[in-house]
């Protein structure tokens, strides 16, 4: 059914940005919204959200969307055009469209009227969605959990006889096996100077080395909610260089989740991260933002960057996750997830951080 | 490089359509154009061209995409607005952009200018790239040399001990080590009335039992080409019933295959299998369409289907896939893509479709 209370939230943000109808079509939004997964692939399904509270949605009758209280139902057959219910529905002026969705659909309805002007619509939704509400901070806490026993999962899997690829399949099927959807994305295993590459995923016949670091960048949708995390740990020894970066990376990443509270902003949790690489003489190293927005998507407002200029709400998800990347070398990163409290952050994610050397 | 051959094609159809401009922004699109690869994620990149053999690329520096011969570059870098740059070389009038490119880059150009009017632009380009040329139709006899040896792989594997997921899983590793891209599709494995559901996947804990039918239906990009191919056997016994549901599937298979030359009606080729499964009493049990084409999509034109105006013409490639479906009994569905030639059609998948018992 449709969520009164997130739907009122969205309406005002519609008025502060003066939009008064935007059309949702983003899947995940549709489900934050009304609780309901639709995937329409190639055809029309959206909903119609005007300022006044006038809700409209319209979707193929393939999709067996069943009516959802309060809200006007449109549905329509292959072969019929459901441009023409949406936009017979619309005033004139701007509309707000997703950010995402397909331009032949915007065109399809710009095709249909010529009152009516296109504007950018994600925007009110995107801002409610990065504040969790309570069931969203209970549905990110238990795939955190998830996360937490993946890691401890690959961490004992370690073994010079799989290669980076197997021991990610094995991972990815350890997630599937706990409510992650099919088709997840690559589990990033990442054996010795592979750990430098930040976005080195895993790759078929990498073996492991006595000394290497093994990098585990774990990420899933766990209930349409997203868990994403990294640990690094050694296999059978570590040099003193790697267990200095490592420390390193330990101490800036729990500095910036120490600073995490309401009205801090994000551009200076990154500055706090890098403050702690940099005085350490490893700045040029530190190669990404700090981290991310998650939610029902994996990389989401707000992200902690030098650039963004939002401020940490309560209720805010994102990921702490600073690194240290010396080429042909070692790569070192620690990821956490954390949720903005009252006066400080929930780290939802819990496996320990101290440095470990697997046998 | 940019391929002059198919540039001139696209231009013809543009002519042919009265389309003065394009924006091309689809990755497989560009990739067909310009032979690279380029994923923009969230950011702008398209390549415009114009009626009179103009041609404009616009892409972010961090993409690293190389200078194209003939092709006035434009690059802009995070921060600068490169919707400025594209709205600076339209001329007023008709846009075409592509299909699925996200609405936020369409509304952004629209902002620039108010003299032109969006339109579908996908058109040109997709026409010419259901038409494969040689190298393409190498490509794609290679994918389905893959796809055979995967077929065999799965079949070589049933085992009472594996779930569903799991062999599934096993299959997509196999793709991968033979130049498959990681992060491919869910492989299709079902087992006994699962294979009733003709988009049932692979789920864990689905076990096997004597007498079940085990549908394999397996897809993979190898090289930007996908392959795709089902076969369907059954394991230690075959009913009679299952065994006559086999032979109408084959027989409706082939004659489907057999009926593919130039200048045939998709229509009439989806029309052909239906009879012969109609004829033998399963008519309402043939719940899909007969094919679609694949090419660097796995579903793209032309589809054979009752409702495709298309007509065959050499180079176009396409599944031919009839199936029975008997709801909590079982499904079989035969599965070969082919090439249009002169005379008739090529077919890419050859691992044998006689009945197969497995022990």
């Amino acid at each position: 059914m449709m969520n009164k209370e997130r739907l009122k939230r969205v309406i005002t943000e519609m008025k502060k940005l003066g939009l008064k109808q935007i059309l949702v079509s983003d899947d995940p939004s549709i489900f934050w919204l009304t609780g309901r997964i639709v995937n329409p692939m190639e055809r029309c399904g959206a909903i119609l959200i005007k300022d006044d509270g006038d809700v409209h949605a319209f979707m193929n009758n393939l999709f067996c969307f069943a009516p959802l209280d309060g809200v006007t139902m449109h549905y329509y057959a292959d072969g019929e055009n459901p441009y023409k219910l949406i936009a017979d529905e619309l005033v004139p002026g701007p509309v707000g469209f997703d950010k995402n969705w397909a331009s032949k659909h915007t065109i399809s309805i710009l095709k249909e009227r010529n009152d009516i002007i296109p504007e950018f619509g994600s925007e009110p939704i995107d801002i409610c969605k990065s504040h969790k509400d309570e069931s969203e901070r209970e549905a990110l806490r238990h795939a955190a959990k998830i996360n937490d026993m993946a890691v401890e999962f690959g961490i004992n899997h370690i073994s010079p006889e799989l290669d980076e690829l197997t021991l990610s399949n094995m991972i990815e099927e350890f997630f599937e096996k706990h409510g992650a959807v099919q088709d997840i994305q690559l589990q990033y295993v990442c054996y010795g100077k592979n750990a430098a590459e930040p976005h080195h995923g895993a790759v078929a016949g990498e073996m492991l080395h006595e000394g290497d670091a093994v990098l585990f960048d774990l990420w899933a949708p766990i209930n349409n909610y997203w868990c994403d995390m990294t640990r690094t740990v050694f296999y059978k020894s570590v040099s003193e260089e790697h267990r200095k970066v490592y420390e390193i990376v330990k101490q800036a990443q729990q500095a910036a989740i120490d600073f995490v509270k309401p009205g801090v902003k994000m551009s200076d949790i990154d500055a706090v991260a890098r403050k702690v690489i940099s005085d350490a003489g490893y700045g040029e190293y530190f190669l990404t933002r700090t981290g991310h927005g998650v939610g029902m998507t994996v990389h989401e407002p707000p992200e902690a960057s030098p650039s963004c200029d939002l401020v940490a709400e309560v209720g805010m998800c994102f990921s702490i996750e600073p690194g240290i990347y010396l080429k042909d070398n070692v790569g070192v990163r620690i990821e956490d997830l954390v949720i903005v409290t009252e006066d400080g952050c929930e780290v939802l994610t819990k496996y320990p951080k101290d440095l470990q050397v697997v046998e």
